[in-house]
């Protein structure tokens, strides 16, 4: 009983829309179903690595082209009815259509099934003067098109120091790829170390290795404003230009170009508008198998909600592997199939210079949020035995219930060979074991992978005697 | 109500022995108890990387010392009252007696608890010859009294072609050594491909580069015999010598020196005589607790058996790892504290070169020995994004119950930053997950690091699928 031919309309070409879009064709012609997708993107790319886009700036990825996993004419041949350069601007539930808009024109088209992707937008400064577009020296990083502005301006020549507003993952990146790039680097901050999503005791490490690649960091500063100075070119007026940064302490920080790096917002507004309801995070709620809760309507990537599986909130955690899963999920539900996206535990991982940064969970401030009682513990250890040639410094730490034992969350800090050793704490999280099972792990050991006991069942044992000092402590 | 003193002598002074010394006192002093522990170590050295002694031969890691985690004046330094140069030579259990014996003489040795931390001997094989020692150019790479004899045999000048029998993880790491020292080396081995402990299709990418470093790899060939030869300098006789060894099929490989490379027996001799009951791998057999079938005697480290967590079998699993987290157990439970040892999944890794091999969990061929019906899937990816310029090739494989999904093992082969994946495919199978579960694991993502699916979520994928197939196929 296949049903009749179903036409599903795809908002957004990046990796959560066209993996949707992918898998429902793919389903559907393995179930003998008849599905058209149509898919707009506003952009000039599908399928891109927005993450790659600082290895891009900095030099290390030779050219965009590189970044793109697949191309529009690669999807238009799998059966994509894809128009690009295509914004939809308005979405009609009641008469299943959307309103689109493009250079050529305007009109509308009709679904019956329709998935949002429309991913997130750059945080701005809530501040006179941040709403200033590339043209001035302002750029977002999230979309191809974002990167080649930004890159085109750096190429310019006009610019000697950059200012890169938050220290979060992409602003420590563009940050390294900026420098690397000869320029004049400063990352402000409103908290006292960069990546809010680790402790402070960790963070301090990573302060450390910002500063030592030879980034201005200024920390515990809000911004308040961004200057502008007019600009002209033999005699022709040019649009204004960022001069300054000014924060609320007085600093004035000189610059000839921004960095917008305070994170993403959700691209909500086509979802809100036509009242798909939106979740606790402010992104678009989904149920296990991507559907909202309209009628009929879908939605992936980083403009949705996920549930965090150690503190059971609806989140928004904007990340290509989770965009791609959801996609996939999405579209095989689409195409008849099953699947389901079952949250995550905020597994992050970056890299400053020579040093490795992973975390995963819960912060000990996100525990203590979500109404853990925790200890916490760090250990120093190395990457390798201690007695090999290769032998990296690796901290990690870890927040545990105080009562239960169960990992609630884990951070490293270290170099080569420290960073994915976030994977093995993430996956604990994820089957929310206790740390006194965590240390008991078979976890690979050899002289040049690990010391007979890995860092990470090192903190383990550590916090398993802390879980228990607590327990004799509180009775 | 503190029992009154009592006394534990440790049979063996390296990881698991020493391990169970410290925390016994350690445990047993927080607790207000009167504990003596003796410990007899008939060797040199205590609580020593044997795991380390490849790279002491290849020069890597510089002295026998940094092999060293505690010397005996530390561990003395910490109570333990430690016999070295001593061996225990017979258990009297009934009596509650160890009969002990040094260069300097023998006697006995009371106890109330005793354990057994006896390790393990090289595998020979069971052919004319085999039986030599190191004056005849034979070594094991067990203590680091073998590594000191293989490096002095080694550096005596006298040695130019070496054969390594057995091509498991020492074998290959010590072939590696001779390599770099200059040596002609071959690995002889029965099975058709290095490391019986992964699949054969794994091992062939183990095969080429373990070729590719220059070693004359031999498969598929049974030894039969070492021949000696005698030897003499300036008209003394001298220790007869290796000269050459023989397989079945009648190749001659000809050689100075002969390096033991089939892995280990556990030293059972002295419990076996007591009465102290084997497993059915033939090691020690105990409980979680490290506890064995006699009263008041415990076991740890490589003479032990462990509980394979996948097959429910009793296996034979030396490795430091273990030792180390056994004979913590042993102690703190000697102590009067409670921890358990709750069994294994096999995970090894080591390196060949510049190749990194990890296994976990069953091979197929070990999950169809225990009863599994399974599918397998195999995926190559690379390391980190594939626009990354560091971006180096690994292969995954994974073992699956054809029925349930549930994953039963995996092995990774590639290049940097391949092998410690294996962490996160142990973790999998320490929990049961079923690959479905796999694939949708919030694992770490940035391009430095890892593909926007990491490769072991690829072939969680692709065994998903091949799951449903299997289920499909079997309706």
């Amino acid at each position: 009983m296949a049903p009749g031919r179903s036409r599903v309309v795809v908002v957004g070409g990046d990796a959560a829309g066209m993996a949707a879009a992918s898998q429902a064709l793919q389903q559907a012609a393995a179930r003998g179903r008849d599905l058209e997708v149509v898919a707009f993107e506003r952009g000039s790319a599908t399928s891109y690595s927005a993450c790659g886009i600082p290895y891009w700036v900095g030099g290390v990825v030779g050219s965009r082209d590189e970044l793109i996993a697949r191309t529009p004419e690669e999807h238009r041949r799998r059966g994509v009815d894809l128009r690009m350069g295509t914004e939809v601007v308005g979405l009609d539930l009641a008469a299943r259509t959307v309103a689109w808009r493009s250079r050529e024109g305007e009109g509308t088209e009709a679904f019956d099934e329709l998935v949002l992707a429309t991913g997130a937008v750059p945080r701005r400064p809530d501040a006179p003067g941040f709403d200033a577009g590339p043209e001035a020296g302002v750029h977002g990083v999230q979309t191809l098109d974002d990167g080649s502005a930004l890159i085109a301006d750096l190429d310019s020549g006009r610019v000697r120091r950059v200012v890169v507003v938050g220290g979060g993952y992409i602003g420590l990146e563009v940050a390294e790829a900026c420098v690397v790039r000869g320029l004049h680097v400063t990352v402000v901050q409103r908290g006292d170390t960069p990546l809010g999503t680790v402790d402070d005791d960790m963070g301090a490490l990573i302060a450390e290795a910002v500063r030592g690649e030879g980034v201005h960091l200024v920390t515990g500063e809000e911004v308040c404003g961004l200057e502008l100075a007019p600009a002209s070119e033999g005699g022709r007026d040019l649009p204004a230009r960022v001069r300054a940064v000014h924060t609320a302490s007085g600093l004035e920080l000189p610059c000839d170009l921004v960095v917008l790096g305070l994170g993403v917002v959700p691209a909500v507004a086509l979802a809100r508008e036509a009242g798909v309801p939106l979740g606790e995070s402010g992104a678009v709620a989904v149920d296990v198998a991507q559907r909202t809760r309209a009628d009929g309507v879908w939605a992936a990537g980083d403009c949705t909600e996920v549930r965090h599986r150690v503190s059971g909130r609806g989140v928004h955690v904007p990340l290509g592997t989770h965009a791609n899963k959801q996609g996939r999920v999405a579209g095989i539900n689409l195409g008849g199939g099953y699947a389901t996206f079952p949250g995550v535990v905020g597994t992050a991982i970056t890299k400053v210079c020579r040093v490795e940064i992973g975390r995963t969970g819960l912060s000990t401030e996100e525990a203590r949020a979500a109404g853990f009682q925790v200890v916490t513990t760090a250990v120093d250890s190395t990457t390798t035995a201690g007695y090999m040639p290769g032998a990296e410094p690796v901290r990690v730490k870890l927040v545990a219930d105080e009562r239960s034992g169960q990992l609630l969350g884990g951070q490293v800090v270290g170099r080569s060979g420290a960073g994915k050793r976030i994977d093995a704490l993430a996956i604990c999280v994820w089957n929310a074991m206790t740390v006194e099972e965590v240390l008991s792990l078979d976890l690979a050991y050899a002289p040049p992978f690990a010391p007979v006991w890995d860092p990470v069942l090192i903190a383990a044992r550590k916090a398993a005697q802390a879980v228990e000092a607590a327990c004799r402590r509180d009775g």
